[in-house]
């Protein structure tokens, strides 16, 4: 078996860059934090997309960066050595889990059959390196936007013959994905939504939508696949406008349909971003609406109007997002994937490592200032206090709605201007500098 | 009686710019179109707020605008002559609708007792001047925002006195909206949303939102309002987050609280483009769930961030906006509302006709042209023929349901790769081009 | 020789879509505006790299877009197939020019002297192709921003190696635009720029360009090319932060590295409103410097943050873009090039026919309009007379400069406070609507 | 003589919030950072108009913030009052610098000679004040966008009566500046810009910019102020686009008008963002032009469209800003001025403690991790490394011009296919992250 990151054999490797050793300096898979360790509040994996089959290339420019695993002409031994490589890095890095969709680990063939047939081919081969290395699945996807056959969309196409085509895919992949005991299944949009309403009856599109997620619940049931469904926001890009737009716009489509007993959400970080919300407003959204499924821990650039997935190192991000997650009661089948890419002058093997070694202290960090953040309760008991005035008298049989208008009506007579408390955000934000340090 | 607008006796002004009379070009109230008349199509309303009571000011300056209205020191006199000057501006325009906020036509007393017998007395203006003119209430609303009590939210305030305090007046507004005979009430978040979620319980204030609603409906039902509720999205300003952020995360709200049944949508042009939206795409999005009530027919800046509320001048949005609404049904109960300002320049009392003048030229043009399109028939037809594969036969068959993904995968097996067939995005736009002139 | 668009013999073409022949509706070459034909005031250019060399590929999926002059297995023989298909298309569309990069026409070699080489023969044949069409080019460019060598930019890159080979490109680049007769030669800037401000120095960097530029003046002296250089600025993508970032950033450059007599701008649509600027200031801002040189004729998407560049079929766009032009002087060695690619759902031939005469006919509309808005001068009126303070007595002398603060005060006490005019601007938006239609 | 914030005495007051001591953290004035005192490097500056000025109100709310120094009916008993107020404040607080517009201090009067009167008792006290207490003055600068009179600009006013009017102001305001020490002059371009460029002359309206900033220099002069003038970039709001875009747009300017001697740029971090920029982008476009003169210190909301003006808390920013600024020299008649507000909610006093206070703890921590980073040395080291080409043989031979076109074609023809190193922006991202902590 060769070695395809032969540069880093353990992580405090000391490189061309010598003075920057590559270690961890805040993660430590087995520190207890709040009654866990590490790993298993953070639940790292690595996308097999943009970390082994992502090569630079942007829409200015092909591939920049050159892989060693790459170098046979053989599509099924470029998939093998590319296989070995991602468990070498998963291993090499330290993390449990991993992340794909069909098409990463296997070409596609001349027909779907075909394709299968490769695809099971590669599916053995991830199963035995999972044995040998320990290393599990978060959740499989199928891609059904890459291909020419999927521009108008998969479950949204005017084509049922398209409809049809896509659902044998997410067949497949959720057959393979319980096959390798993934946690749970992921539903990005793709390019479900549109390019112009002068060609789309978006009813239609979304009555199809809603049709095929629920042939996916019974799939799902059919196969015995116990993992969670997850749906994953995005506002836009590819398409002008994506179904999938937000948190809010999933969830108004589950309700809708039928969904929300077999669904969650994966939150992306960027995809929050370019939705015009915060990555920590998704997370709250979801938790408020108990749909907090998995996250997509990358960063978007915020004068960048398009998804540049960038490895997650802003520590205010990392440190609110856990806050959220883990106020939120934590991730059960859920966690961190890194839907990351190297910039494209990262063209170095290193660079990879530095990036995920970068991401991980960035949430590994997060956590700990979160740990302090619920040990001191500070915050907590701020906002408790805000809205203590509904904790009891007036306030709680209003809330428990033994009031109606005529009632509010005579409160507010009897009881003249009501008091304009500060809602001491600077204050707040100061608090949260000094945790962050 | 004073006249407040002597400057125009009727609408084919000739004034200090005489080239440009003042008169419509394109809107008949009473010319037929597709059945019936212009007037009963667009239901034009002019809003009180920014006609009667913006003076041009904004974040760097006072107000810019001098109306003679406004030049007694009695503020009940203010607010019957500006409420006269409505009325004449209403009639010398030829709109039949108008819209307001329980403050814009009565000012603040002490308490809220003096301030609803105020109120109380200039409904009965307001009334006695719409028996004269024939004009009638499209939809009546309450100011709960600009008072400093609701600087943290009304119905969402950490605060159950001033969730009582915005129950009172939404009481009241809903009684005097039910009094002048008002075709619906409009609920817009003003603040309800959040400045940071450092101090922000979401699930408790949207709790709280949903709960006054229901509230509301009790009240509706108690007093015999007849007319729809409508709720109106937007995305942020004045809060950093607003919760009714778009249409979807209307509708999510509404789903999750019990609330479809009772109302609808009051889509705004320069909301939806803030959301990241065509006004197009909401009012689509809200056909396509049934829940298109109004409109706010405005124009924000597709380069500024923030609520412009620029007077409609774009053929192109308001061809596609009638189209949308005539294939969605039309108005029953809703209509288009000129939430729309002047800029700070524009300083005159003219300057009051010409942006209305030309926002409904704008509309009927957009109405017009939407006559050609549907008589035409020619985007719709290929339209349909996009998605005639679902139609019948397997297509048919799908769309009802009666299949799984296992018959769906034997389908692609059997029949192999899918057509991929031109979306024609180009060609369309440029047969929208030729209806435009 | 084969015909690579047989679909088209001529363009009142009737085909699939049978109801929409493909005609131009508004575009005449020969028609006289303003004196001049329509033909030379449109200076229409195809660009060679989105209309020949695109196939739909986008950062989520690779080419939808499958063309017959591709079918070859041989680089070079799919380069001349593909200039084959190009002059047909120039030809049976009826432009006069067109537009390319050096990597466009012809494939890249294993060194600079063969790729040199290839390129001479491809330039050759384009020779012999101009000559028997009489179709023209309006400019040439180089690419140094796809292949990876230009990772980190071309004369910003902090290689000096790369510097010199992009130089040795753009001197190659310049010669052969030259030998084609080329009216002008365009430097847009790829990857001028930077990813991170951590590893750039942001000054050397500028230094470099401002050097290249000033060397290019030179070699294009020293060639004799008498056509003119242009820069086009872009303010993001592919890199975070683009050098050129709109037009005053240009001028700037152009301004401190004593630049300003030898470039005039290339201004895009697409790049202006990505800038956050409309497409008819940087027109304006380009007039108002005397630094207007030829435009590319494309539009965004204002909803999407990243360069869709769309074919042009803004009806408001294109006319204030002529009226700009026009007023501005009109273009001498510059045009209307066609930077517009079209949808990835648009895969058939005749898709380019549709979108190129849209557009053509867009700015056919747009001039007509502008035509008309100046032969009724009314706006130019109006601006005249709000800036007419300024034509005699204190006005003309303060303008003049002939005024000091002191001066300027005793006016002021002397004449208290100014009158306040309204800006009109609702009044000037329905005059243009009057002109639209 | 009354105190205005008797809530605090000192700065670690323990108030109503007891566990959140108001102090400072990492603040001190007088510590050594880099050879001066932390004060010497930061010069904090309070500014007027939003600290004392500002009272919570929006564009749809009137003041949330109620303050005993406005108590008064008589507007110059108001206007001692806060200027009493700000001068504890300043004390309280402990910073060294403040700034104001005229129409902070006193109020308009019926005609200038009397608001000029009246502006100069203002002056008169606020000299006795900074005696009395060390404060200094950093800079002035004159309010010629709030009066309607200013709704069309002032400098770039249609009407010369306007001009002048601005002139005026311009002229008295930078007199008492003089007149109280102040260290420098601002010019932020309030409505130099347009709302449509229907009724806009650009070239004309920037010609007479350039010549009001000409005369600004010779009264400078004149009067013997030796401070420096600064000019404030700002892409838009209040207008649609203001001429001082960003600052590549202002050094375009300046270099067209022959200013760049006279001038030196203020740069805001809301503003730098507003355009597209990240605050450090400026900055390090101002010191790679020498025309770094002083900042704004505040922060926008990244998903907001408009200034949001809020206090600076994030370390990042104030890291990086402090770090350039040092790179470049360090300020010598600038500073950091707080140009931030309240939120509306924030309606207490003890809130503009919090918020300057941790403004001041930001860039007190920015600047000891600057310290950090340059006594590190790594990333300059870096930086300095992947550059190193240009320093000696063919790089420095090329960077010193002694090179044309074609011996960079030579080199390249020699030399091959340039290596293409790594950006390493992960790993630099990582180091960042550790110096942040």
């Amino acid at each position: 078996m060769n070695e395809f990151f032969p540069e880093v054999t353990k992580i405090d490797y000391q490189g061309s860059d010598s003075k920057d050793p590559l270690s961890f300096k805040h993660y430590n898979p087995n520190e207890k934090v709040l009654g866990k360790t590490m790993a298993e509040h953070l639940r790292f994996a690595v996308c097999y997309w943009h970390t082994f089959k992502g090569l630079g290339d942007d829409p200015f420019g092909g591939p920049s960066i050159i892989r060693n695993y790459n170098a046979s002409n053989d599509p099924m031994q470029v998939a093998k050595d590319t296989m070995h490589a991602a468990f070498e890095f998963f291993t090499k890095l330290g993390v449990n889990f991993w992340c794909f969709h069909d098409r990463d680990i296997a070409p596609e063939a001349d027909n779907l059959a075909e394709t299968n047939k490769k695809l099971d081919e590669m599916v053995a081969l991830a199963k035995k390196l999972q044995d040998d290395t320990g290393v599990k699945l978060l959740w499989g996807t199928t891609n059904a936007f890459s291909h020419r056959r999927f521009t108008a969309g998969a479950s949204t196409n005017p084509s049922p013959a398209i409809f049809a085509y896509a659902a044998s895919q997410v067949k497949k992949a959720m057959e393979i994905t319980h096959e390798l005991g993934g946690q749970g299944y992921v539903f990005w949009g793709g390019r479900e939504g549109y390019s112009t309403l002068l060609n789309t009856d978006m009813k239609r599109e979304l009555d199809h939508m809603g049709l095929f997620m629920n042939l996916a619940v019974d799939h799902k049931k059919k196969i015995g696949f116990q993992g969670d469904l997850f749906i994953e926001p995005k506002p836009k890009e590819p398409t002008k406008h994506q179904y999938d737009f937000d948190a809010g716009n999933c969830v108004a489509f589950l309700q809708k349909y039928g969904l929300t007993d077999h669904f969650k959400l994966n939150i992306e970080a960027n995809h929050a971003t370019l939705a015009g919300h915060t990555f920590q407003h998704e997370l709250e959204y979801a938790v408020a609406n108990d749909m907090l499924g998995s996250v997509d821990a990358n960063r978007g650039d915020m004068l960048l109007g398009w998804d540049t997935d960038q490895f997650a190192t802003n520590l205010y991000d990392s440190t609110l997002a856990m806050y959220t997650i883990i106020k939120g009661g934590g991730f059960t089948s859920g966690g961190l994937n890194f839907d990351a890419k190297l910039r494209r002058e990262s063209v170095d093997p290193i660079d990879l490592f530095h990036a995920h070694i970068g991401a991980m202290d960035c949430f590994a960090r997060g956590l700990k200032i979160a740990e302090k953040m619920i040990a001191d309760g500070r915050l907590e008991q701020k906002l408790k206090q805000r809205y203590s005035g509904w904790d009891s008298g007036f306030g709680a049989e209003t809330e428990a709605g033994k009031v109606d208008f005529e009632k509010l009506e005579q409160y507010t007579i009897e009881n003249g201007e009501p008091e304009l408390r500060s809602g001491r955000q600077e204050m707040l934000e100061n608090i949260l500098n000094e945790y962050i340090c």
